[in-house]
């Protein structure tokens, strides 16, 4: 479509520089009418929408192309977390000012998510604000009728199974912010580097959403933080769960700062924005999930098991003992 | 579902005491979920997005239940303007602070048009920002498969067609901004609520979609000026228009607001908010249209001729004359 005779207004000169050559799905129409068109294909569309704010989910300094990035990946999450094969999605922008850089840069990071991860922009919507940047994106996945995994299903016998590596994020926002991690790693630039990238760019999991649709009995995405989020899942299945703190994967810039004592265990798992998978696995089909998440070529590991309680989950250490998150949490968090 | 057990956060608490209620579909899970399943039944989903921003869409004074009626309502008129039924939609509100008062008020008015527009909330985000009041919503609808209206559909010799009257919400905008339209309507409260009512709440032509479904050649709301839509929709068609500007539907009090000179033309066919259905109907289907709009209770007014061209369309006044419009736009604006 070519605007060659009407004279666009900024958005739309802003929404062909940019966005338009995001857009190549047919049902988006090159962003040229007033809606998209979204197929089902015989199977359930399944919808979430997730905000990311200035200074609140990211930091003002952050490289516009892995704002771009998280603002879509923690969507994607939420549809890996859910068995859905994502399907496209829309954006809103919220922009003080069209600066071109920044835009370019944008634009540039969420291509190439949309390509890492076959999510076409289906559309959207660019207003002006005078406050904090903000990126909101509805996105959509299919499957099939009926088998969207629930956080409601867990049952007693349950394996608690994660995801990658839990609290490098929250690390990373630290040492971000000047922190006492920036200081432990003063020497460490490798180490610092990894945990602002946990942190700057989430990684779905969407690898796994086909063995999560085909294995578990309740899922969800971990953003708020690992203790409380199966807190949530807990309560809305009615049942409890027992955590070995032990088998909680950490990654080993994170194990080397609980060692020094940086940073404690309950800053980790209450810290957020792992954006890693939290499901649980009948004891007879784990041996195939994780047979499945091999192939998958994502790390899941077994923390605990589902029990048959009201009481809230609990975290044990090596004796048995219940660790007390709160006690535990570093001060700085 | 019950939260008995899990520590609700300030945002798990706000979504359960004034959005649960407002999600009575099934596929919104109560709001207790990661995400939310919209089932196609057969369909295509014609998908919408669009945000108003505190200052920008609306007014920092405006009643909240209106806020949200128009944040809703801006997209219901997409959806009614490309053929869809409403499906639902869902909700990013990014707030300042979790006011009782605003927010109820603000929940009593969404709830009000989901059950009169039949378009159930499926689910949401909520976010804190220093900046303004932003709402985001995205909504979806049904069509049968490739049958959403395009803009790009226009041939020569249509009809084009609009529903309502032009130019009320900017001449309400204006008084509320307590410019000349404000001291012209001093002594007529009616007609100045009039203004001020199509200003913050606008009507979405729901009722209209299948007829427009049936028989328009290419559709648009009107947002951002009939005037530039026009334009807009021209452009995308390979077409031009000729307006008979005296056709135009003007109401009366915008009428009585000409014929004084508080306003020219230029300002009501330029001004946004209409949130009114433009489209361009076959002249062997006219009849049928016009009758399907009667029964639906909607005004829609031919205004004019799609004609083979490539120059901008243009609007004529009674001798033929080419009305200028910038010329004519009262400086107020």
């Amino acid at each position: 479509m070519t605007d060659r005779r009407d004279n666009p207004s900024g958005e739309d000169s802003l929404i062909a520089r940019y966005f338009r050559p995001l857009a190549a799905d047919p049902g988006a129409f090159d962003l040229g009418d007033d809606a998209a068109v979204l197929q089902a294909l015989g199977d359930d569309i399944v919808v979430t929408t997730d905000a990311i704010v200035e200074g609140v989910h990211f930091l003002a300094g952050d490289p516009p192309d892995t704002i771009a990035r998280k603002a879509l990946r923690v969507n994607l999450s939420d549809l890996a977390a859910k068995g859905a094969i994502p399907a496209g999605f829309v954006l809103t922008l919220a922009l003080r000012a069209a600066d071109d850089a920044w835009l370019a840069s944008f634009a540039r990071g969420l291509a190439e998510d949309i390509d890492l991860f076959g999510c076409p922009l289906l559309g959207g919507d660019t207003v002006a604000t005078p406050g904090p940047l903000m990126i909101s994106i509805t996105a959509f996945g299919r499957v099939p009728g009926g088998k969207m995994v629930r956080r409601n299903g867990a049952k007693p016998g349950d394996r608690v199974v994660v995801t990658g590596t839990i609290g490098d994020a929250v690390l990373g926002l630290d040492s971000l912010k000047g922190g006492a991690v920036a200081t432990a790693l003063a020497g460490d630039a490798a180490a610092n580097q990894m945990l602002v990238g946990r942190y700057r760019v989430p990684q779905p999991r969407s690898a796994l959403a086909k063995a999560v649709r085909d294995h578990a009995h309740a899922a969800m995405d971990v953003s708020d933080g690992l203790a409380g989020d199966l807190a949530k899942l807990c309560a809305a299945s009615g049942v409890s769960a027992a955590i070995d703190a032990q088998s909680i994967p950490f990654s080993a810039a994170a194990t080397a700062l609980l060692g020094r004592g940086t940073v404690g265990i309950g800053a980790l798992v209450s810290g957020g924005d792992d954006y890693e998978i939290l499901c649980t696995i009948p004891e007879a089909s784990f041996e195939l999930f994780a047979q499945d998440a091999v192939r998958a070529g994502v790390a899941a590991t077994s923390i605990g098991t589902v029990i048959a309680d009201t009481s809230p989950p609990r975290f044990l250490d090596g004796q048995g003992r219940e660790i007390v998150l709160a006690r535990l949490s570093y001060s700085h968090f």
